[in-house]
């Protein structure tokens, strides 16, 4: 039995800290270099690449920001996407994002919106969430005693975002590998303007799994395949493992998936940036103000192009205790 | 106007490709550490993470595979997952494939099943895609001109393997930053056994678009997004830039959708591991043997571990070899 084994599990631990923080905020970590103040470029050192180089800025500029929001953020989100495209050392810069969040002891969420058939699938699960819950004689012989050390080398989010279209044996990998010290955050109503292509289409249900009464949208059968799980699963704080992305963007869709999956933990994008504001999140949340979190990412990051009297990293600390602040005065008066 | 801007279009080079090679094999490079000979792994060197020494001996497997089945396939399609196991010397080796195929005169289909909302979607086109057709100029500025040149130093794939759960507006970015040069192959009927949870549901058809008719399954509805995008940049084989996944191992469906949505290239994973067989692949092409192309992964990959007269290279030359007489002998038939 490792460490791991012996942790929380993962909403109980994404709970504690929203009550500790008194913030349910999560602060998403795009990194986009067109956007990163350029003070933090200093010069191509020679021999190295521009992905190198560019990368170099991005780690700084996000050691700076994960230090400066610590105080008002349960956790970070990184998008991989904006570490991908920066090639290998991209990924160098997203895994020391992940190491420095947890010096700061803030949760990882690491949004890549994986998925794939499960034998791939688990690929992403110990690349990502690894290492396996008491993997050591799962993979037996040399090669795979060497994956499960390499599984230990990179730091490791405590949750990541995945996609369910391919359905359900799609998210049995990471359950499995898993357990419940870990989490996922499937998508089910995304905060994109055309989320409804797919996601607001009306199916009839089926029979036992969803009911038999009227027409439900998409969203909400994937919604239900997680909180069947997640009622076997229920911490401390009355959630399973496996979140629900739902976007501020949709609050009456918010509020109806918080009535209708009250042991499924949500993360709220879609704040500030997309258009979101704190009214719109707050059909997310519980009773105690708790059962959800909120991302917001280029409000915060960016904070200072649209204050400029103060640094990079003071600025996105300003945005986010303002936005920790606007939580905390709403969810004490619903 | 670079070279990227005056390459014809994805759809003709991937259907050039099959008649050249007389072959619609595309060989999936999912590489298993624990599946890959041993002797391909050396020794750790001193002060390499064991990442970093795994990595090396996949990126030895890799080369030795492409160089061995490039006389049989039209291209290849590493699995980002198995890299992104590896950390950023994964990333690496990833990029070795891609130029080693490359150098093969093989196209590359990057599968990564990505997605977002469309500002990180871009990032993902970037990523693995990039660089931007008529970039320069779009982003200004030293930070713009960086980026531009970052994404011109890793090598890139001739498209990627996409989720379109978040709707349509997702897939733009990719759409308006490739042109027709690249592709993508959106996930319509994935190979996978639950794939029918939600890819089966059956919606109302939306009138203009879908048709007033019966109702149509959510595969159906993302399908319909390519072919009517497809319709209107066919190229010289009469398909368009926009790709569906449809596995074979939904013979019937895959029939159906290659009848009903013309202009749409396919790719057909399934094959081989998970149990489809050239028959139940057939019902995906066009009269001429053309529109469509069959994934193979473990089968070739691994191929030595099953017949271990040969090394495992020479292995997945024959396995290949025979994948592709037999789509030859198949479809000259029909």
């Amino acid at each position: 039995m490792n460490e791991e084994e012996k942790r929380p599990a993962f909403a109980d631990r994404l709970f504690d800290a929203v009550a500790a923080k008194e913030s349910p905020l999560v602060v998403g970590i795009d990194p986009d270099v067109t956007q990163i103040p350029g003070s933090l470029f200093d010069r191509p050192r020679q021999g190295e690449s521009m992905r190198e180089f560019l990368a170099r800025g991005v780690q700084r500029f996000v050691e700076a920001i994960v230090a400066a929001v610590a105080p008002y953020a349960c956790a970070v989100k990184p998008q991989l996407a904006y570490f991908e495209r920066l090639g290998p050392a991209g990924l160098v810069a997203y895994e020391a994002a992940v190491a420095c969040a947890r010096a700061h002891g803030l949760l990882v969420i690491a949004d890549g919106k994986r998925n794939d058939i499960a034998s791939t699938a688990a690929q992403y699960a110990a690349a990502y969430l690894g290492p396996q819950r008491g993997r050591s004689g799962q993979e037996r012989g040399s090669a795979g005693e060497w994956l499960a050390a390499a599984d230990r080398e990179g730091p490791k989010a405590d949750a990541l975002t995945v996609n369910g279209y391919l359905g359900r044996d799609s998210l049995d990998p990471f359950i499995q590998f898993l357990g419940s010290e870990r989490g996922l955050f499937v998508l089910v109503k995304t905060s994109n303007p055309s989320s409804g292509d797919l996601q607001d289409r009306l199916v009839a249900p089926l029979g036992a799994v969803e009911g038999d009464g009227e027409a439900i949208r998409v969203a909400e059968v994937v919604a239900g395949w997680l909180e069947a799980f997640n009622r076997e699963r229920a911490g401390r704080w009355g959630y399973g493992p496996l979140g629900a992305v739902v976007g501020a963007t949709y609050p009456e869709e918010l509020a109806r998936i918080r009535k209708r999956f009250v042991h499924t933990p949500l993360l709220i994008p879609g704040f500030g940036a997309q258009g979101g504001g704190v009214d719109d999140a707050l059909g997310g949340f519980d009773a105690r103000g708790a059962g959800a979190v909120v991302n917001a990412s280029r409000s915060i990051l960016y904070a200072c192009r649209e204050h400029g009297d103060l640094p990079f990293d003071q600025a996105a600390a300003r945005k986010a205790k303002e936005i920790k602040e606007a939580f905390q005065k709403a969810l004490r008066s619903t």
